[in-house]
């Protein structure tokens, strides 16, 4: 299902460190300590809409993104987990999970195009990588 | 899978109109005349984040938002779909599905949070409802 020769797309290289791979996607931590905020990118190569994917892959990606929206929002408590696949940018097929509050710095706004990332302290990062690539755990069955 | 007494939010109710049922979603055009613009709210009451439904609805749930993004741009040739579950404002689950195009009213941004809503023309809503209803005719499959 997946491309041994996946490339992750430069942009998405440069804001991001990865996680773990699930069966479909590999899960991204945005670094950007305004939002808890993970991505997801199947790895495939070559798709920009989710219904480029055959039907099996979509099935496979949408629970993968439920799966990381609810270990999310548990992780958290965030008030509300919001997913976008916008694209409109990066056209890498990739999927937005972003842990919400009130109060915080684009709410109740989306976190797209709103202000700057503010990429997270050396230490900070690592130990939010460990922990949340503990929270995603294996692939959602 | 759907409940009978479900209702539609206020929200909703004013910002858009009915396109048609599918086995889970009501299918709703956003009378924005900036976008082509779909939101899918499942007949479900008191859902609000994606993963409160079943697994066997969330699975209809998405075939059923990958349906009408495929359709939608069949129909428009936009450049991009935006997909998005936000709910910051309104709380009942619902999936936008947007036609997007370079130089758009909010592009490359995203639509949520961007200006104001226009109203389309009443002749012209009717139209489009007309011709979006069709497009999306029955469930997928």
């Amino acid at each position: 299902m997946t491309d041994p020769n996946f490339d992750l797309h430069a942009q998405l290289e440069a804001d991001t460190v990865p996680l773990v791979d699930w069966p479909l996607a590999r899960l991204l931590l945005m670094n950007d300590r305004r939002f808890p905020w993970i991505i997801l990118v199947p790895r495939v190569s070559g798709a920009s809409e989710i219904f480029d994917l055959p039907a099996s892959a979509r099935t496979v990606l949408w629970r993968e993104v439920d799966a990381a929206a609810s270990k999310l929002k548990a992780e958290t408590r965030a008030l509300k987990i919001n997913i976008g696949a916008l694209g409109n940018i990066v056209r890498q097929l990739h999927i937005h999970v972003v842990a919400r509050n009130e109060g915080d710095g684009a709410w109740p706004g989306p976190v797209w195009g709103s202000g700057t990332r503010i990429p997270y302290e050396a230490g900070r990062l690592k130990a939010l990588t460990t922990q949340f690539a503990a929270m995603l755990g294996s692939a959602p069955s």
